[in-house]
């Protein structure tokens, strides 16, 4: 127990991000080769993304790896800097492994109308009845908590938390890499061998040389533009807004009683508000995709409709909104409702923020966020956005962005008058 | 009717191949928009691949929109060389876009088992009643039947039927750069610019002008490493085994009327063989995957252990297999039933071949490639292999191979001295 | 006169940044064939960047390409939004081609010494006697003249200046792309293909629309970045410290009669301040280095150490310098000459500063920028700064750099009190 | 001695090829900052290719910086296979940085017409009176002596020798994806990241796993397109015949004595035949292009022709020849001569020939290549060719190129029928 159980030759995976993924760990092999692990296989990394990014089509799967592998080449250039244990590099290597292993299928829409944290399903994947804890148990009893506990940031060896989850770290580092490979995109690059260069391992966390700086600041540039560019595209969050309707809808219907043509048994347990475990390890995108296409023949027109819009790409459009205009809203929702399209399904608004980065300020905890630290040639840790200009202006500014969606088509087809009436309210008097 | 209706702004797809999709004509526009052109989002490209090379994730939509991108570039270039008409031009970018519409779930092992061709259903997609087929319509009444016969090969155009189906036309250009990008490996790049340029237009077909030669044994070679590392790699085709074998094992199942926990709705027209058109447009990957978590919970110990492997990747083992050996096998099989391993689905040969470039010869018809002419300085044509030693060397030479699967670990469970007489036989006596 | 002569077939060069460089005019071919032009591949675009990223060895032929290429590329699309005529788009291909045509070897350093700007070279041989001079006016006797001016950029059509000389325009947006790619730098690359497509022409400029402002704000970045990794890097810095003495000593020499054992012909017209145009177009940078070859053995102890230093890359050392500590610099100068090192040539503050990004001040006429307008969706056009809070961060903010360079290795040789003294003025108590 | 000299941090150079180059080795970096490793930067790696692909300017320095690095990886690979001791491993890198450190200004044209090895020049700078012997003195007396021999290949450790000189060697396999990513050529890439995972080291050379054959063949197949395509392209080699005619002309205007303007003192020991190390030292490119510049002005007319014309690149067609066609080339230099063309000077054929792969054959010593092994999963080694059929294909097989070169634009200033006669002669009746 505690041993290194090194697979008597390395194997790799190959990566078009980094070329090639490593393991040389059994423990590493096995528990990529579980079931709960190869499940991430079937749950897009990137969500909705691919409606409007058509090669945002890679998996959390896809991505877990690419983390790992990052965490790997990390530990392998603080090898003669800092002397850990076999516990904390495996912690480490696990860590970025396993971190997003709790994610479900669409999981920003599923969870807000389910209600739960995919955190939580984590930690429950890592202590529960799965072959991933009885993969990390092999290591030592104690394991699988301590992997949590990395993964919940709460674990007393900052260093470690830090590489996983800070404004620098590997998961973040890897998914910019890879989700602008696979889109296309190139806002995400940045010199990722750069900054794994000038990274230093400090007690309670990394920190960044100074030499490195401008590396720093074009990761966070990269960081920012993928944010506006490709997560947060209106498209992508349109077709969020379909899904989260669908599943709306779906759970009122059920919660009345409505008798559908086939009993979803999958996802009663979320209907019914029961969910364990071994339920949530069985869905999956195919799951969810599979009762779009048996609801899209349900006489229900408003789930009927949703689904069809979801599976042929048939989204809302959008207009900006001014989140101060509540009257707007208030007489959009009544004209909606008295021509006949239901306001609580069709009209939506969305809204989304970033913060691009931050320091820590007094005061206040509910954005605790652990700043970027620069390593002066003299030994002094300076942090990031006092010697860059470029940080400075985007730190700690949060940025907004408010839209209306609704289907244009159900409104053009209206009665001529009133038509135009709700589209000139909307302010979409040609076809966007 | 039939005049060019274009959109009134060109809109964009962000490729991450061929950095930008650009649409100009309203009738793509449109076909891109319908639900069963969306339909292709749900169907990866590479099938079973993603379990070998965890990028080649990407769906038919993706790839269908780089051949359309092609073929655009293709005509661009044609321009100033060959006047075509509007409906010429139209029948090579919808042959571009829609030539994979009819492909079904994992393609390879669903036709195999249920007995269809995709072929057909891409035409019965075009001529039947659907949004395609209303789109096309709106051109002229005749041009879907057209399209359907340069997708087929039988349109009497033969220059447009050789951009999309013959050894160097679009649709293969577009694969293997894209398959290569995805899976990250390097062999399928070529210089697509410089084949693009040398393209020249004939009566009855491209032919490539002769100083780009080299260009197009690049190709070549790309094709052929391509099948060889990726097409044909081991681990996918085992994947395709443990497939077939389930479909195989449902279709028995049913029609011994095994009584499923839920009745595979989604599947029935396919297990009592009356699959009308819309049956296959609602069959899309997710479908497959959805059953699959299903049937792992069913009591057949077969079809439950066949689900479980594919979608855990718990996939067979695999031997070099001499197809004269018919008696190993015989033998094999037989301990196989002793041992109660059904041979039936767990042990299979599986055979693969490719011919990476042949030419015309008369009375092989069955065969029937269109060959790829150079055009020499002096406006002569002259068929590749007549002037590349190294595309000579390789023509017309199929290669085959073989490959026996069995599930190791199922051999492994069996009591010692039958377990290791087994994998005597197979010649697996360490762990692979 | 002033018909457009095509060739009659495209000719095309293979490069590494934009694939191919199409030509299909007979003018622009002959311009590419000119003396005068392909002198340029004997001038390196980066200087003395080589000895600090052993890349960047191309030069400003291949950049001169580069940037007609990218014209002709903006013309293409700007094809269907302006209606241009030949001459107008001539002048904007040759303006591209030749921006740079009188550029002389390690200008930056050569210039500052014998007092001249390329700016002028360049104009007399458009106007002068010379191939480039007989090839435009085949076209129109007016063109030189006219091509002069739009370099100039006192031409009045400010639209074809703004396509050459403004904060985003073909020249600049080569360079970044071509420097990063040479170089191996990441930080150049943003999105060219995007920037192409939302660029739009207007009467007196270019200006690009809302929807690509984060395609400018990322070649904003890259342009800063460039400058600070590469542009101003401190080893560039110093060979071109190093240069700037060889040329200073050299010309003192001759001023004195120094006797060089062999007469530098090619440089006399130089040291005597009679340049013809002859001259200087037989200046280049094999000639700079043939003379550094000859002089490292002259009897001049300090023209003959200053070239071998270039040669063997064995170039000064540098520390932060604060331009206020002119008491620190005064006594520096003062241990040196008593340590008999001629501050003169060893001693020596470089500076350099950078204004990423700034738009028009009223009054501020000294540093006359163009800003860069967006097109919003109403069709009012906006200063850049004033949405993008990136640009606004870093817009109109000049940063200086200051650093002392001199030989390290000559004070290390001094006698070991006197060299610990100064090395403490300088703050390089430990070998660098 | 004998003892690693640690740098005690870790130097890198960004390398657009490998990322970094990474130097720890103070010998090494000692042996990169001497003074005849700096030369190489004034050596371009392809000699005249620039003329054909632009961006092939890149120099010696750059590639053998590149080569070292390919050394350090394959060693660190072999960390783990095979107990190298220090001094191997110096032996190792020294000869991937020092291989080609003899090499002169247009090799290949310089050598042929002064007769000379570079070969012998690396020899003598190596065991000479030299920074690098010096430097690698310092390690061991006999330090240089051995590297010399394993550069020579005449060192008793097959291993290492292969590593440097073999049909796979680090030698090749970086200039191979270094002038590829120069030129822009993308056929000089192949999985250089596969092909060191599948080297394994042996007592006498390196062999490859038979898994990674047939990334092995793509390098094979990418030497082959690459020596086709960019290093015999017929401009590069008008231009290397132009440069011959130049040296020609001057060693015989020199031994006639013939008045030079001004005495080239840098080529005398080369026109005198008594080149000493420091002569050859001090000739680079520049040198070469420094008297061009001066020749241009000579009274001798076919001397100065020549330099204009290479300068200029006003360089000669070609048209293929038949190398049996005799009589063709005796009437055509008849013809020359009498139209006042001096064939000697004017009309050259130029040939080339490429085996892009071979084994040894038993008696044919002349041509002795070590063959490439595959190692088997049995352990067994076969030669490559057993295996790959597309080797087999190409394998042994000479291919030739015979070009006839003359300066097109002499001929058609020619009386109107004589030209004509001349012309068709050649087969260039309209202009190339």
């Amino acid at each position: 127990m505690q041993q290194p159980q090194l697979l008597h030759e390395e194997k790799v995976f190959k990566d078009p991000v980094h070329r090639y993924v490593h393991v040389r760990d059994q423990f590493i092999w096995d528990l990529i080769n579980s079931a709960e692990f190869q499940r991430l296989r079937r749950i897009k990394q990137l969500g909705t993304s691919y409606f409007t990014f058509h090669g945002g089509e890679h998996s959390r799967f896809n991505h877990s790896l690419g983390v790992y592998e990052l965490m790997r080449r990390i530990l392998e250039k603080f090898e003669e800097r800092i002397k850990l244990t076999y516990e904390e590099k495996l912690l480490c290597l696990c860590a970025g492994l396993l971190h997003d292993v709790g994610h479900g299928p669409f999981s920003h829409s599923f969870e807000k109308v389910f209600r739960y944290h995919h955190e939580d399903w984590t930690r429950a994947i890592l202590l529960g009845d799965t072959q991933i804890n009885r993969i990390l148990r092999r290591f030592d009893d104690d394991f699988p908590k301590k992997l949590a506990e990395v993964i919940n940031k709460t674990y007393d060896n900052k260093l470690i938390v830090s590489l996983i989850s800070s404004q620098l770290d590997a998961d973040r580092m890897d998914y910019l890499l890879r989700d602008a490979y696979y889109t296309g995109v190139n806002y995400g690059n940045f010199e990722i061998e750069r900054i794994l260069r000038v990274m230093r391992p400090q007690e309670d966390g990394i920190v960044f040389k100074f030499s490195g700086m401008h590396a720093v600041e074009d990761y966070i540039m990269s960081r920012y533009q993928m944010y506006w560019q490709v997560y947060f595209h209106p498209v992508t969050r349109s077709a969020e807004v379909v899904l989260r309707k669908i599943f709306q809808r779906a759970k009122l219907l059920f919660s009345e009683g409505y008798p559908f043509t086939q009993e979803p048994v999958m996802l009663l347990p979320f209907l019914q508000d029961k969910v364990e475990l071994k339920d949530y390890l069985a869905l999956d995108e195919s799951i969810i995709l599979f009762y779009m296409q048996q609801w899209r023949g349900e006489a229900d027109p408003i789930l009927k409709d949703l689904c069809g819009r979801f599976l042929d790409r048939n989204l809302y459009k959008y207009v900006e909104y001014n989140p101060r205009d509540f009257r707007l809203l208030a007489e959009l929702k009544e004209e909606f409702q008295k021509a006949g399209i239901d306001p609580m399904y069709y009209l939506e608004v969305d809204t989304t923020s970033d913060l691009p980065y931050d320091f820590y300020r007094a005061g206040e905890e509910e954005e605790e966020r652990i700043p970027i630290m620069l390593l002066m040639p003299t030994g002094e840790l300076v942090e990031l956005s006092q010697k860059s200009e470029i940080v400075k202006a985007i730190s700690g500014k949060r940025r907004f962005d408010y839209k209306l969606y609704f289907p244009l088509d159900k409104v053009m087809a209206l009665p001529g008058n009133i038509s135009r009436k709700i589209r000139e309210r909307l302010g979409v008097m040609e076809d966007a």
